[in-house]
């Protein structure tokens, strides 16, 4: 929009300037998202998709959020778009702190869960920091921590989640700056840790004084099962309090109101959350004013609501890809059944790579996401995620049977 | 919200961890903002804040932000809250794009120019890194770049901004990675780059090697003088295209529409979006969907005809502001008199440092910026910064003469 109204000399050609090698050697560690790149292949038209992990649009409160624009606009006035504070709207932040029995000064709201792990990686690791993670783990904290330089040690998981007895071990050898856990129906395998190793987690890691990040986007989303507490809570009771507790809790109204507003949330003691805001402000000032004004009209009764509506569309549509599951794909085949969340995991024969596979089911027009990616250190080639939560009946019983019928074809 | 079913055991004291100690070596280069700080003092209800770089409020586009929202989520329904692509919106980038006739392979949206400084940061400042920065400059981006470890060399600037010849004298010395510029009505001084400099600062940095970043919030608000092109747009003449040109640029809609949606963009040549797109997918995955489709809402009509009431009211606020400054100021008080932008800046004489003169003014009710803050290696104890964005004459005519005051009380 900037016109050039002075007349300017001829162009004198400017010497080349090599970009690529200007590069900081953190952004060599990043590489592009490898679902990132398989989502693009399986966005044709005609093909079934269980490899997104989109929340199901259909059950946005669409009209409810509309509604709140227009009262937030109109109660707030030009305050609703203007600068906000780095820690986010306060009445959020009470409404957040409430639930845990905590104070607004343990609570920072970040523009999706994403960037409160980007902001925790950015304040907690340095180079060569030893971060332990589930094997598999979710793949997004891999890029999120990457650039900040850890080194990973891979926890293994069974269908209780992370292995206790393997965690003392890894602690007993290996001296670690914290542990990155997603203990509800986690992302990629839908798996749940027990009771009884949440409370060992917590024992262990601060006995050997190892910082905990609980990623929590999908615990409201049980639709089986019995509640359990989250590590943040049960860390309150046994530490003493939140300034005691050494775990750092995130979730989102991502997974429970919608994603595209992003807005999420930090809670931990406040020596966390004053780097945190300082990280923040050097990192976007803040999230958006608009957006947690509208969230915030919508957690009283919407999101109840919500939550419940989708826990429902979610524990249909897991039963139904389970039963599925039992019904189209050949022996040998293992996979999870989740009491919560998005996701289900799948192993196959070992004689099976899922990558190439995945090219064998997009043929079949339905597609997976292949497991390798999740493994912090590689393996799990014989894996796959599969995501429920956007799928119609139709598609699950055409999608399953296709895929049952290209792991049949890969079994020869 | 989540309940507790399961009865527990009594609490075992968990061992205490040290969170600070946890903490990285780049969280301890992080501190408070100075200002952040000082704005707190300064926000007593009755004080007039020449402090705040705040937008005006008055002068948003409050209904027309309104019928946007409802457009977009009626038009694209669940789309407008669901999670979008990392590069941001197409329609936007393509607007973008068309301004300077670069494709949207060039454009990649964020949250706020802050993010796009941060993302910056991130990908090419490795620690040790010299950075090249006016003298004084925008604190926030010294915010953003200080966790990667870059060491600050500064520039000398006078009224016409940064001086190319001393600019030449430090690029011979030292090997420097980037050189970070805010070449219109700078923040904070209001200063612009004049077409000379711009040209040269392009042929020694090009000569050099060492990576522009252009940051433009302002430059849209031009209320008087002949328009310049941007550094970005002389550069892809002098270098014959966008994938050629060694600058990188950053502007913003927080300045032009509204600051609390958290819209800006960076563009440059395509090896540099290519790591900035993985760098903030990591960070925060993508931008707030609907507040891309409502800004892409604004563009077309709305943005023009805010411009041109933004600068009208920003121009005559400037200029009652210098009007009061010359009848109220004390001789021996030198100030820029800004073309376009929020911001002036105030020399009084040596003997007067502002920091204490702040708390002299706010008991005179009136308060500003401090100067120190903005230099990346100290210095400008006797500048201040005022920001005449959200003033009423009233304000300006009270303040201004306060001010005065409390600089003659401090010389005696």
């Amino acid at each position: 929009m900037t016109s050039r109204s002075a007349p300017l000399p001829p162009p004198a050609h400017l010497p080349p300037v090599d970009l690529t090698a200007r590069l900081a050697g953190r952004a060599r560690r990043m590489t592009a998202s490898a679902i990132r790149e398989i989502l693009k292949i399986t966005q044709q038209p005609d093909v079934i998709s269980f490899a997104g992990g989109l929340p199901a649009p259909e059950l946005f409160p669409l009209e409810d959020v509309r509604r709140a624009a227009d009262a937030v606009l109109t109660r707030y006035g030009p305050a609703a778009l203007q600068y906000s504070t780095t820690e986010g709207h306060l009445p959020l932040r009470e409404w957040i702190a409430a639930r845990d029995g905590i104070r607004p000064a343990n609570v920072q709201i970040v523009t999706g869960s994403q960037q409160g792990l980007d902001l925790l990686g950015k304040i907690l690791i340095d180079e060569g920091d030893v971060v332990l993670v589930e094997a598999p783990t979710y793949l997004g904290a891999l890029q999120s921590f990457q650039p900040y330089g850890p080194r990973y040690v891979e926890l293994p998981t069974d269908e209780h989640g992370i292995d206790t007895d393997a965690l003392e071990e890894v602690l007993r050898a290996t001296p670690a700056k914290l542990l990155y856990a997603i203990p509800n129906f986690q992302n990629p395998t839908g798996r749940t840790l027990s009771l009884e190793r949440r409370r060992r987690l917590l024992e262990l890691t601060a006995q050997y004084g190892v910082l905990v990040i609980e990623d929590d986007p999908y615990g409201q989303l049980r639709f089986t099962g019995e509640e359990l507490p989250s590590l943040y809570q049960l860390g309150l009771e046994l530490a003493g309090g939140p300034e005691q507790s050494h775990v750092i809790y995130s979730s989102s109204f991502s997974k429970t109101l919608v994603p595209g507003l992003r807005d999420a949330w930090v809670q931990a003691a406040q020596p966390i959350i004053e780097k945190l805001i300082q990280a923040k402000q050097g990192a976007d000032l803040h999230t958006p004013t608009l957006n947690q004004m509208i969230i915030t009209e919508l957690v009283g009764d919407v999101l109840p609501r919500q939550i419940e509506t989708v826990k429902k569309a979610y524990g249909e549509r897991a039963q139904d890809m389970v039963a599925r599951l039992r019904e189209h794909f050949p022996a040998g085949v293992s996979f999870t059944t989740p009491e919560g969340g998005m996701f289900l995991w799948v192993t196959v024969p070992e004689s099976i790579d899922t990558v190439p596979l995945l090219a064998q089911a997009v043929a079949r027009k339905v597609a997976f996401v292949p497991g390798s990616p999740f493994y912090a250190l590689g393996g799990g080639h014989n894996t796959m995620r599969l995501s429920y939560s956007s799928a119609t009946p139709e598609q699950i019983d055409t999608g399953i049977r296709a895929l049952g019928e290209t792991i049949r074809g890969a079994l020869g």
